[in-house]
């Protein structure tokens, strides 16, 4: 069926509350507060994973899921353990001895809304919590998925990913990094998790190799394409559009990519690299519609 | 063949110098420190896993995978999982938003000797290395038991086990906790990960459900005796001994099982407990011998 152009981008909208919701309820689930001493800390682990958000890395994962026809209750558990991932990584990321934000989403971080042992705490246990999802038979009735799915989420979130690139992003502080260094910032930061997010419905759906790569590619260049638009929006936006202090890496002496491009030569390369991740999906044709509209979503976005 | 008595306390040190040997030469294998701006953050997790200590953990994974005929290198690269796990708790327990020490082992905790943010995420970085390690082929060539070691592991060092655990300790400052609440505390902080590493070997030798109940007993008592020990050298040790400040518990108002039982009481309970953990291993006669001179050990050491 051909998509209506003018309803696409309800399409799109309607499709991402969809995944967030399953995904929320997923996360509700998978985090009771015990009846117990520590139920503080899964307080600020619930605090920390469901206070909204985009649910860009659930979308990803609920839509390549449906390309290889996953069952979505796996899919959604999948997307759940992102989201914990990616909730730890800002919690952590938020602590006075990182980043030191005491609003996050236009709330309180998790260590002003508890403390910072809590939220210490509460990040680790998320990521721990996380790769207990992945393991649990729930998920896929294969254990060489999950496994699968074990190693390549370690691979995107740990030193060689997203770790990394926040230890290279603190130590960029008041140092001038180059455009090629900035790029591997960025991809080791943001861009692994969010690759890992797409090709986790390939691993899920047991995809032959060749489309694996695809969306492999796919998740590349949109997590390009995503990472610079932030920094587009932190230079461009607005406080009460992003929901956090504006221009915070440029007071911070952090270079970006509109520090090096400027910001249209930054906006173009965002929307150069969007068309590139939906040009990965061609062979899927219309089946791929919403992840090629969330391409396009990502780089006109306003928060 | 039967143990000469008087060479029993040789015996446990040489197979605890041996254990610890191996994992050590593991941790080193599976920590490469790349060329990259993010080396530092690599160079913590070393620093912070590669710094002695005794490697009971270690020991026990290896020691059980001996009693069930396991490869030893996977059972090392399990050990080396544990440590990892271990020495991260340790990075973010040191904290000065935690138990704020400046001291681990005698040498300046990771925080110190780094600084606070990289502390942080060698310690995030570390646990996600655990994981991943866990989930490679190299640990175990059936997923199924992959798989299982992660989930086991999972729920010993996540909310429901050892950072519940810290939550309840961090909560527990300045308050009178129970005799049974401190009990359920050390269970959560320490237990749990030290019967997992009993464990451990049970599931990477595919064991019979009947041996693993009784190796999980085994490292459930075992790690109730170190934890009540390990209150006794706080109370009684010196500083030179065991590296770290003493009376610290104390000094921050933290109630132990000392300050509940009296220092006599508390020894004769760990003392008690090691006993009985000895006789979870009747059952495979000689071939225990050295995990029972652990339990021994465990409530005469001195550090």
């Amino acid at each position: 069926m051909a998509l209506d152009l003018v309803r696409k981008p309800d399409l799109l909208a309607e499709a991402m509350t969809e995944a967030a919701r399953l995904v929320e309820a997923q996360l509700d689930a998978l985090l009771p507060v015990p009846e117990a001493a520590e139920a503080r800390l899964i307080e600020a682990m619930r605090y920390a994973c469901l206070n909204g958000g985009k649910r860009l890395r659930a979308f990803l994962v609920m839509e390549t899921a449906k390309l290889f026809t996953v069952n979505v209750t796996c899919a959604a558990r999948v997307a759940a353990a992102v989201e914990m991932l990616h909730a730890y990584s800002l919690v952590h990321d938020d602590l006075p001895a990182m980043d030191d934000d005491d609003l996050r989403r236009g709330q309180p971080s998790c260590h002003k809304k508890f403390d910072e042992a809590t939220a210490i705490l509460a990040g680790d246990a998320l990521q721990t919590r996380a790769f207990e999802v992945l393991a649990e038979e729930d998920t896929h009735a294969d254990a060489e998925a999950r496994c699968e799915l074990i190693s390549a989420f370690a691979l995107a979130s740990g030193a060689r990913g997203m770790v990394g690139g926040q230890m290279i992003d603190m130590l960029a502080e008041g140092k001038q990094l180059s455009g090629p260094e900035i790029t591997r910032l960025q991809a080791l930061k943001t861009g692994r998790l969010i690759q890992f997010s797409a090709e986790a419905g390939a691993i899920l759906g047991r995809a032959p190799q060749a489309q694996r790569h695809f969306i492999a590619a796919y998740g590349r260049e949109l997590g390009g394409a995503f990472q610079i638009y932030d920094d587009v929006l932190d230079e461009a936006g607005s406080a009460e559009d992003i929901g956090k202090t504006v221009g915070k890496d440029a007071a911070q002496g952090k270079a970006t990519m509109v520090s090096i491009l400027g910001l249209d030569r930054a906006r173009a390369q965002a929307e150069h690299l969007a068309d590139q991740a939906a040009q990965h999906l061609e062979s899927f044709g219309e089946r791929a519609e919403l992840l090629k509209l969330l391409a396009r979503f990502t780089v006109t976005r306003k928060s």
